[in-house]
């Protein structure tokens, strides 16, 4: 019987938690929002709600940080002072690696953890266990550890992939941090050309717009904490696609019908590469 | 009996001529491409093929354009040599309208039309007759004419909305071009970031570059014009987008969590409203 310890139970927590669930595990949650754990056991998320200074989570098989940056630090200075079984494999979900693997360099059986999946939506209720499936899912850390913390996630069928932290943050500011900076962005200047909703603009969207805002609704703190843990790298990505921002300005200014359709076609090509991998 | 002409059988034409069809009309359709003329009448999307310099074309009931920006602005100057019946309603359905307006000054009978919707894939197979239900439709030009045109595109069931050129540009410029800029160079700016597929990338993006990026899938050549032939609006639509990613890029330089927040707060609160209303 396996003992794991599900930290936060928001809609990834508590995906992780339910994604966990085999005949021979016992998922035990800790949260600090007293409805999302009744929900959490009467809807058998987990097993049993515990505290943090359990002797199960100084026991436990695994432990998996589900809450927001912050929280997962204050977390993993908390378990440094508890005296954890040297069998116990701490992981996170966090987005951001290398702050937080800065931040458990006092636990020996860390691996920082991001599984490449997400959702707008927040809450217990937004959980879906078959998220991970198939999706990457990047572990940093001591590949000795890896296999063992491989084996404990293997219920959610996600693929797991070594990388270093500093390679991950790259990666997670590109395909990540930035989509979600430009939909923020995007939805602020629109906003902004045209002031409360003047010619009913928020009435007369189409699709392309519902589509490249959609993560514009993710949660505000969250995000806040995710970008600034990883700030150097999202300014570098930001000034970038101000660059390509700025390419496009003067393709237009100039009527460079060439230069603007080449653009364009190239972003085209990319995507379309990606598309076939994905859908 | 009514007369319809539709001028291009791309996706979006196609799906016109066939959003079109009543008991009590005759679909006419034009377009360049063989293969594309041989599926209209093979699958019905029209009655029949015809050439612009028909008899046909000259005592139409609704002459619809289909086609890119500039073949619009090309069909308009053979209109206008054509000696179309008074009772000859011609639009469009391209997107920019001032210039569209501008190329159709000869032409008393011209409404400028514009359905809010789209798609990023290209061709007559890729028609959808119901695309047009419940979505907005505006139309610029003389009220009275704008009535005879309300009737005429009753079957595609829209929802027709007057509007002013200028009104219409600026709303289109923000809630349709600026997104497609904003994805088109997202992507450039991701590709620039991690060159060469590095760290691999287009293999391991999640639904949210999915959905942001959708949209950069579409026609280089037809947004390319689309963006050219709005040009100046769209550089002001950029602009602004730039200036709130430098408040994003300032706001994680100065580690302002709580500004970075209150700009990701308010992007969640009117894409929330947005989504209300059409999701």
């Amino acid at each position: 019987m396996k003992t794991i310890i599900v930290v936060g139970l928001g809609a990834m927590g508590a995906s992780v938690a339910e994604g966990l669930r085999t005949p021979t595990s016992k998922i035990f949650g800790i949260d600090n929002d007293a409805a999302t754990c009744k929900i959490a056991v009467t809807e058998h998320v987990v097993d049993e709600i515990i505290k943090m200074d359990n002797l199960l989570v100084r026991n436990a098989d695994l432990i998996v940080l589900a809450g927001p940056i912050r929280m997962i630090q204050d977390q993993l200075q908390l378990l440094q002072t508890m005296k954890l079984s040297g069998e116990t494999i701490v992981t996170d979900i966090g987005s951001t690696k290398s702050e937080i693997m800065e931040s458990a360099k006092g636990l020996p059986n860390f691996i920082g953890g991001h599984p490449m999946v997400g959702t707008d939506k927040k809450g217990i209720r937004n959980r879906n266990k078959d998220m991970f499936v198939g999706k990457p899912f990047f572990v940093v850390g001591d590949s000795q550890k890896i296999k063992l913390l491989s084996n404990l996630l293997e219920p959610l069928h996600s693929d797991i992939q070594a990388i270093t932290a500093t390679d991950h943050d790259k990666l997670v500011t590109s395909i990540s941090d930035l989509p979600h900076v430009a939909a923020f962005a995007l939805v602020n200047a629109i906003d902004r050309e045209l002031p409360n909703n003047q010619l009913g603009w928020q009435g007369s969207v189409a699709g392309g717009f519902i589509d490249t805002t959609r993560i514009a609704q993710s949660n505000p703190e969250l995000w806040s904490q995710i970008l600034l843990s990883n700030r150097d790298s999202v300014v570098d990505g930001i000034d970038q696609l101000m660059t390509t921002l700025q390419e496009y300005k003067l393709s237009l200014i100039e009527n460079n019908d060439k230069k603007l359709t080449e653009h364009i076609a190239e972003a085209k090509r990319i995507r379309q590469k990606v598309g076939e991998l994905h859908e």
